[in-house]
């Protein structure tokens, strides 16, 4: 097999297709590199392609404001012994996507996943007469759009969908909900060292007795660490215990912070960090990523 | 209109179409009852019309396994002022189901929601010849197979789309996971007054200071209440603040669970029972619902 890539860019395994928001998230974050993308139809194979060392990072959806934390992809991440180097927030923001020189009129099937038809219920309530056609994903849906050459279809994705198939954005921001944002994480085999890292990301089980979590949170609260992120999950087989989630600000340069997290591991039935990376606070979500930084509960 | 329902009786607003697992939660919930059923595409029309009187009861998902609360949902509870009355937990089983008749060789194509065909990524990667073909919801793809009548066609959905489009279960459970749920919640106008009412949903704001959700924890702590369910969801347009979403066991008969609530409201920038209604302890989902009741963090 012939290398297509140059020697120095860094390889990146993407959650979807070309296109698709985590193509975005991944092209946001590496904005500045040269990166070779590897796109995988599964949250498992991008982790496992990590794990591997098949590609150096790993970009994928962990949380949605609509539906909270993924938590398949903290599994995964645990369960592969990774780590989340970074973060990248992105808001999801449909367009209706058609052939240059299409118009309005001509348009008699709207392509898109189930779930971005939903989305814009309210514009595509004003056109009755076009035919909803569900699909496997926004990205997948403006690629058929291109593929198909005819004047006649429509697809609801993304800006930069649009770019890569070609594609006139015909009428922008057709969302009823304009403030939906996903939350990507970029997660590589280590840490990586810098003096940004400000975010940690745990994963914890706690005895099952009353007040356990209360104690956890005792914990950063007499050490003056704000939490970003608390989230609760039942264990699957394990009755009485829950998984928690949290995001805390520090970094694990600061030897307060270590001898805080040593702390608490001692007393949790599991205690793992999953990663010490810089919090979101680049790119052009910054409404969206005020309200999760730096934010105590 | 003629009236096309006896007068005893109860309407039921629920979401999406007959078959989906909303129809499952609603039909297992109500088991013992004669209800009348209205269907609705959106969270938003179930709660409407809840709100409205034009149904008693309606039935919608507040939480999934894989992804956790539906905050939409939370969101439209509170917004419309109704209260939840009940919650039913459903198992998430897909099946393929065809035609009777229908054999494996036969099938050309098969239909479901984008995330069905993706559930069943193992036992479709056994048959690669097979059109996968992405539609609106399970329920409407057993509906479509009924429909369109051939024997080269199968749809992936749950026992009682089966029933409803009479189909055949050709191959039961071909999902990978086998632990899915989905929690649902029965809402109304108001809190129905009963003996077994034992959970109570909460949501509430805190001000925004370090420690702020440490000491609500404390309020359960020291009144020895067990939470089963916590989540935080930052609040659209105001940054530094977060909703909290809340389970706890209880019952606002109870003078010292009252005395409780009153205190730790009066430490909150926003605080709102949502309801007070007996766990989920019957049907099929023993398992599962072990998982979560009477569980504290």
């Amino acid at each position: 097999m012939p290398n297509t890539g140059r020697d120095y860019d860094i390889t990146v395994g993407c959650f979807g297709n070309p296109g698709s928001y985590s193509d975005q998230a991944m092209k946001e974050s590496f904005a500045e590199k040269h990166i070779k993308p590897i796109y995988y139809d599964h949250f498992e194979d991008v982790v496992q392609a990590v794990s591997a060392g098949v590609v150096r990072y790993g970009v994928l959806p962990i949380e949605n404001s609509s539906t909270g934390g993924i938590t398949e992809v903290y599994d995964l991440i645990h369960r592969y012994d990774c780590r989340i180097v970074g973060e990248q927030y992105v808001r999801i923001e449909h367009h209706l996507l058609a052939l240059p020189g299409t118009t309005l009129k001509d348009i008699r099937t709207v392509y898109s996943h189930p779930q971005g038809l939903a989305q814009c219920r309210d514009f595509l309530k004003a056109h009755p007469d076009w035919q909803l056609q569900p699909y496997f994903s926004t990205s997948q849906s403006a690629e058929r759009v291109q593929r198909e050459g005819g004047h006649d279809a429509a697809a609801i994705g993304n800006a930069i969908s649009a770019e890569l198939y070609h594609l006139q954005v015909l009428v922008p921001h057709i969302n009823d909900n304009t403030t939906n944002f996903t939350r990507f994480v970029i997660v590589a085999l280590h840490t990586e060292k810098r003096d940004g890292n400000n975010k940690i990301t745990l994963v914890l089980t706690v005895r099952h007795r009353p007040g356990a979590l209360y104690h956890v949170l005792g914990y950063f609260f007499y050490a003056g660490m704000n939490m970003t992120h608390l989230e609760s999950r039942p264990i699957k087989g394990r009755p009485f215990e829950y998984f928690f989630h949290i995001d805390v600000i520090g970094s694990l340069d600061d030897p307060g912070v270590v001898k805080t997290l040593d702390e608490l591991a001692g007393n949790c039935n599991y205690f793992k960090i999953l990663g010490n990376y810089p919090a979101d606070t680049g790119g052009t979500t910054d409404e969206i990523r005020t309200d999760r930084r730096n934010v105590g509960p």
